[in-house]
């Protein structure tokens, strides 16, 4: 097994420090951090601050209620605690943690939150963030990333952004982009509140657009209820029917995951991951089977994203391969593309927020279609022409190909709203047309180098040499210069507040992470709670 | 003075490594580094290579090129060598420069990029990059920065961003961006060619959309002059008439910097500074005069703003005031809009580059109304717009005011293609038509807390206070954490290759050049050219 192994599957009879409760088209998360519970030993999560065990609770309860809830029009978050809601990611975990577990830590909550917005904007379920008592960063963003916020109005109660004054960083979890991006923030008085440790409370929060409504304590349930009412009533899409998630449950070995569609193995030495996406078993699609190959396969390629991410910080380079039944991918996509019910649409979705989610993981992504049983089709097509490069055999007989589906006609965006394809050929959207003119037939290499789909086209003498020193090379170059390149040539086109989100903001809170000024021994991370001030290079860069 | 003052001003009688040539339409900017003139001793810079001393004459000559020879329509570039077209920036100045040198001097870079491309976008001057010989790195950035770029047929010659695998950096000067988004390059394309040391020759370079054109030697000299001339030809901007730009010349002394409307003054050890701009003397606007205020002021905005990013490094916040007559400063402006000659719309984008330049000061802005002869007005309201906040006194004589001119109208966009008027208030269109709505009448501070263009009003009792308090607080901050608060609220709403430039492609290249893997001890940077290779990190992030 990697070294570690972090646990991103759990279920809400396990949380430790969210309570989700369902009455009827509303439900509750109620965020109750047990101190005692945090991710890694060595600090205690006080005031309702957050770490990534709390956030992977956070997280599996989203997912839950979109698929598992579709009854539920609105989820309000509050707290247990009364004075505080929720105080942010935990300092002293900061102040500990690598910086590789920093960023990948900040890309999940980043991530999570995204997911409630999508859940908002396209999946009927809109949210309501109850703030009574404290809110501040991490606490303040998850109020950002919900549809409406309302804050008690007590005279002390208040949303903030301390980072920036009291830690030397950012509000980073989309924070300074939701601020003045989503909620239209005037830009100079978002730079008045996030340089205010105390934050702002009552009317001005209100006036100001931090929050929608400031409500009294004696008003405060009737007033939540509302609210959440009103939220739900104005989400309209069809949902359901409910399936229940099953546990994914993978069988984890000294360098391999295997789950029933995917298998991840990873060669430390070499720097190297094999990820290998199986296509779907013989049979007619049933999207009502909570084991549906698009669902379940999707599931647990995010899974394995995770752990490659978190768990296995030293593979560089991973090569990506599909095998299976072509056209019973392609049955599957448009089976699932032509579902009319909202557990279909939700199908979709999280394909699309896998897919996104591989988009976004800092390695060197090679796909390959070099056996007769290769599968790039719709929705696995999907990975080839997200990853870096994309290597296909030239094989006598046509056997190597690739196809389209519904999959590929548009839904599955990225990040930035462009599909795959119009990424591929941006500002060629004739390209676009001609491969999608092949209807689903077959592409053998041959045309799909024509077509543009294939980076690397190369007969079975040169193949697996060339392949072979792609990788070797990829894997001796800096990992830090691969991350900034692939975030630059990934992205391009159109920005987008999630891609703001990845690309302007953590970039910066990246940066500044790296700083000493933050995260040196004299650098406010480091110093926080220790009565010491930190102690800053002036010089501004 | 300031323990460094880096000469910005210059002139062709002075150039050491370009050589400028004006033949009716046609000019020419040869490139011929002087390897024995660096900006500092320390290096050599070899094989065309540059630093900023040669990149403050190319801006030189690009600014002159504007104003003194509006017949020209197209300037090409070449170079002297007859095997390195350029090698880039040179990389033992990048060595052993501080992060805060080697981020600004990339900014500089990019900016001079940027005003090329205004030159062709906005002003009817095109541009061609005559490749003949090796083209790397920042050699092969000014290159996508052109209209049009050809590279010689030879078998030799390439095109290549070797930063990635040789130097464990990023092609930061807008090369990644540009690469993608301007020139189209297919993603996986531009992710083989940016990790190929030796870069991409012939006819591949052209079938991958690297060059425009790929062309003999024999017909060398023939091609450059047809592509020159068309690309002329298809310039239609009405240009001129010429003036000739003067010499700045400012008196430093120690703590500060006089020009004819420019004062920056600084008091190092409370980090701050004071730029004040004055308003135009009495009497017509005369835009033919090369001093013109319109012209001149903001020239030597720009020059201080350089010098306060280059030689003034502790300095953290900036107040920003103005000083003059409100009414002369909107005559002004209208004159310079309504005026309809080339000229004129010179010094209208002059005025907008520099004012993105002030946008784009990694320091703290505070604009300051606090005096009768206040003179917010216009193109001078702009740098109350742009600033994080706005005080404005509330005098009970109403004196303290701003005033809308054309200026304010839209045509002094962000790089973010937004007014500072829509950016401020974003979203919120009517917000924008009710201060136009003032057309030019004097709006005192209690109207313009109201329309949303003061971000703090105070009385006389309040006001000094509270400003020392802001100014303090502020400079107690940490530096960096600023920089990337400010680089995210400053830039909101949508994004342009030039704000991917600044956001996510320098602020990638800002962290890499922070981590061990480039800029440490046995980091690619610090190795190159010792025969050792960089040993990194091999932990991705």
């Amino acid at each position: 097994m990697a070294t570690e192994w972090t646990t991103f599957e759990t279920h809400p009879s396990r949380y430790k420090h969210w309570k989700l409760a369902v009455d009827g088209e509303l439900a509750t998360l109620v965020m109750a951090v047990d101190p005692e519970h945090p991710h890694k030993p060595g600090y205690e999560l006080k005031l309702n601050s957050y770490d990534l065990a709390v956030d992977v609770e956070l997280a599996d309860a989203i997912q839950r209620l979109r698929f598992e809830h579709p009854a539920v029009r609105c989820v309000t978050f509050a707290a247990e605690l009364d004075r505080v809601f929720c105080s942010g990611a935990n300092i002293y975990m900061l102040g500990m943690s690598t910086h590789s577990f920093k960023v990948n830590f900040c890309k999940f909550t980043n991530e999570t939150r995204l997911y409630l917005e999508d859940a908002s904007g396209s999946s009927g379920l809109g949210s309501l963030c109850a703030c009574r008592g404290t809110t501040a960063g991490g606490g303040y963003e998850l109020a950002l990333a919900c549809d409406q916020t309302i804050l008690v109005d007590d005279g002390s109660s208040a949303v903030s952004f301390p980072e920036t004054p009291l830690l030397a960083v950012l509000p980073g979890t989309g924070g300074l982009t939701r601020l003045v991006d989503k909620r239209k923030v005037r830009r100079d008085r978002a730079d008045v509140f996030c340089t205010t440790a105390e934050g702002i409370k009552g009317k001005r929060a209100k006036d100001w657009g931090l929050v929608d409504d400031v409500v009294s304590r004696s008003r405060w349930d009737d007033a939540v209820k509302a609210r959440a009412k009103a939220i739900a009533a104005a989400q309209k899409t069809a949902r359901g029917p409910a399936i229940e998630l099953p546990a994914l449950a993978p069988e984890v070995a000294a360098t391999s995951a295997h789950y029933k569609y995917v298998k991840l193995s990873w060669d430390t030495a070499a720097r190297t991951a094999a990820l290998v996406v199986h296509g779907p078993p013989p049979g007619e699609p049933n999207l009502a089977d909570p084991n549906t190959w698009s669902l379940r396969a999707f599931r647990e390629l995010d899974d394995a994203l995770l752990h490659l991410r978190f768990d296995l910080p030293e593979i560089g380079i991973v090569t990506v391969r599909t095998s299976g039944d072509a056209a019973r991918v392609v049955a599957h996509d448009d089976a699932t593309a032509a579902a009319t019910t909202g557990l279909a649409r939700e199908i979709r979705l999280l394909q699309r927020r896998v897919l996104r989610r591989y988009d976004n993981t800092a390695r060197s992504l090679f796909a390959v279609a070099d056996a007769a049983d290769s599968c790039f089709a719709g929705s696995l097509l999907e990975l080839a022409l997200g990853a870096d490069r994309f290597y296909m055999l030239l094989d006598d007989a046509e056997a190597v190909a690739v196809r389209t589906s519904a999959a590929n006609t548009g839904f599955l965006t990225t990040s930035s709203g462009l599909s795959r394809l119009h990424a591929r050929f941006y500002g060629e959207p004739a390209r676009v047309e001609a491969v999608l003119a092949t209807k689903g037939a077959a592409i053998p290499t041959e045309d799909a180098d024509k077509l543009g789909i294939a980076t690397v086209a190369a007969d079975d003498i040169d193949f697996a040499e060339e392949l072979r020193i792609a990788i070797e090379e990829r894997a001796s170059l800096s990992p830090d210069a691969l991350t900034g390149m692939e975030a630059s040539l990934r992205w391009v086109g159109p920005e987008t507040l999630e891609t703001k989100i990845f690309g302007r903001l953590s970039a910066w809170q990246n940066w500044i992470f790296q700083r000493p000024n933050a995260a040196g021994p004299a650098g406010a991370l480091r110093r926080y709670g220790t009565g010491q001030r930190a102690d800053y290079d002036r010089k501004r860069v």
